[in-house]
């Protein structure tokens, strides 16, 4: 119950042991169309290029940058938690030129300083936020950014590697460009793969650079090869049991319906956030920016927020997550992501905190 | 039998579908402890940055390039056959400028023309080489292209993805410095992780580098705060379930005892030549420089090489790769790697392959 890896349902781990089959396979073709669909669903988008990137969500936001950003350009990222820090600083890596509009970690980003700083800077190309801090357990409203985007001309990367299957992300609606997420969140697959879509414009933009992308295996005009197309060639070798994991986990996704995962989402941190009240514990961030899927919960003052964590582990057989970077000591972070999102699990949590808390 | 990914046993398989546990599980830490413990022992180095990177080998040989070359960077690149020219590709995607000392597709490296391509540029820093050719079935003595790097100085890259478990890798003996591997060939892994190796002269380079490595996901110096000293930090979420595969996969080979992985190989390798030359088949490259875990065939005057492997693959269940690049339509490429190196594998091939011929 920690901020990811989610709890993986035993048909998802029972596929990822299949025999491993060739990655030109014609059976593994079929299942790779079959699990660009599944992603395409669950992204809201029909967007062709959509595929996971052979690695975890970190390599997924790599993806995104390395392909969207060149040498030189100027790119508003938006920063309210670490996952935003990190965009940032793989902007710098990739040559770009970040303008950070930012936030208290706590709080989301408001469109409003977007819209300053892209007014205030035309040259601005391409937009990036996250739309869940996996860091403070707050959403951003991604629909807007991306609007304000759109409106000074910039394409928009977004990061859903803590939304996408908890609460809505609407690509094709809200009009986003680039688009990665994580197996191992609200998909609950294993870490691993980070599935990622590509808008048409998003394409252009990569098929008209004046420098070549400057990782080779991130390039998607070469992944693309192996992914898209009607001859399949190829790039890499993919990581072929991974992504069984991946293709059953979407397909209990589709038939649960991204709606009902989103209520369950919803309905079980309403019951968690209940019974944290009773037993006087405090949320760190609350009402709508607050994340159904990561409750972020204040440490009470005296307590050593470590030896918690060691007594849930130990006694219970549950691992929940502490704060990063300025949040370190002060905050737990628990997950309610995907299967682990369940009535059961929310008992257990709170009984298990309740016991660890009057040891300490 | 392709070329990889290789057969996985049932073990691995059902290591691959235990629990997924948190990345920073205390009984986690453990596991990678022994993990990179049975690497040092696969590559026979004690470096003690030993570790998969979270990808597949493609991504290891990006990790050693962007690690190693700086922007500007002269880098000695030995190309005879696909992989080769991969990493040639990197090093320019990552800023370096390559010199290629090359052998046509089917011939070894010879270490003379290292010799004199180094002799002849006294700037060069790094000399990269791939020990087995996964594209043409030939191996080149890695030892003595090290021995020519070191005399001048040099840092080397090796590329050991189809060659580790297989034939010796003597990472320490022959005092190479960045050696990254595959699971899914001679280790019988399911794809998707890559084994690397830092020697302490290569950490120290990274240390020193006047740029940082421009990838943020592959930044050893990143990567390290998890996968090494006392106290692991997050860096990203490692691919918990796949790790697990291939520290059942290590222990086989452990088990197995390396050079007993090394003679199995090649028993088998002689007794599908042996058949070979019964039906009348002749394979492209022969002697001391052919890999045992991969046999190179020749496609017959006359023969439709797709038509071939269709029909070994709808009617006996088996898969052989084609030719890449320049031997596209030429060759097969027969794996008897890892798990899928046993006698009763060779014997259905070879009834395979005749049958197959007949009816062509």
């Amino acid at each position: 119950m920690g901020p990811g890896p989610s709890n993986v349902h035993p048909r998802v781990l029972e596929a990822m042991a299949r025999p491993t089959i060739g990655h030109l396979d014609p059976e593994f073709i079929t299942m790779m169309d079959e699990l660009k669909a599944l992603l395409r669903d669950t992204f809201m988008t029909k967007n062709e290029l959509t595929f996971p990137v052979s690695g975890p969500g970190s390599l997924g936001m790599e993806a995104a940058v390395a392909n969207m950003v060149e040498p030189g350009m100027k790119v508003a990222v938006c920063v309210n938690g670490a996952f935003g820090g990190r965009i940032r600083e793989m902007v710098e890596r990739y040559g770009g030129v970040p303008l950070v509009v930012d936030a208290p970690w706590g709080q989301p980003i408001d469109p409003s300083s977007l819209d300053e700083t892209l007014s205030d800077n035309k040259d601005v190309k391409v937009v990036a936020f996250v739309h869940a801090e996996t860091s403070t357990g707050v959403r951003s409203d991604v629909e807007a950014l991306a609007r304000v985007a759109r409106k000074h001309g910039c394409l928009t990367i977004a990061d859903t590697v803590t939304s996408l299957g908890g609460i809505p992300v609407k690509v094709d609606e809200w009009d986003l460009d680039v688009v990665y997420s994580g197996s191992q969140k609200c998909l609950s697959s294993p870490p691993g793969l980070s599935p990622i879509t590509f808008s048409e414009r998003a394409l252009n933009t990569v098929r008209t650079r004046k420098t070549r992308v400057q990782s080779w295996f991130l390039d998607v005009s070469l992944v693309v090869s192996y992914w898209s197309g009607a001859k399949r060639t190829y790039h890499h070798t993919a990581p072929i049991n991974a992504l069984y994991g991946l293709h059953e986990a979407l397909l209990m996704v589709q038939e649960e319906g991204l709606e009902n995962a989103w209520a369950r989402h919803q309905r079980n941190v309403e019951l968690f956030k209940e019974g944290l009240d009773k037993i006087g514990l405090e949320t760190f961030v609350s009402g709508k920016v607050s994340l159904p899927e990561l409750a972020i919960v204040r440490v009470p003052v005296g307590i050593d927020e470590a030896a918690v964590r060691d007594r849930m582990l130990k006694k219970f057989n549950i691992e929940i997550g502490s704060g990063l970077g300025q949040l370190a000591g002060k905050i737990w972070r628990i997950g309610l992501m995907g299967y682990t999102s369940n009535e059961k699990n929310v008992k257990l949590c709170l009984n298990a905190l309740e016991d660890a808390l009057r040891r300490n």
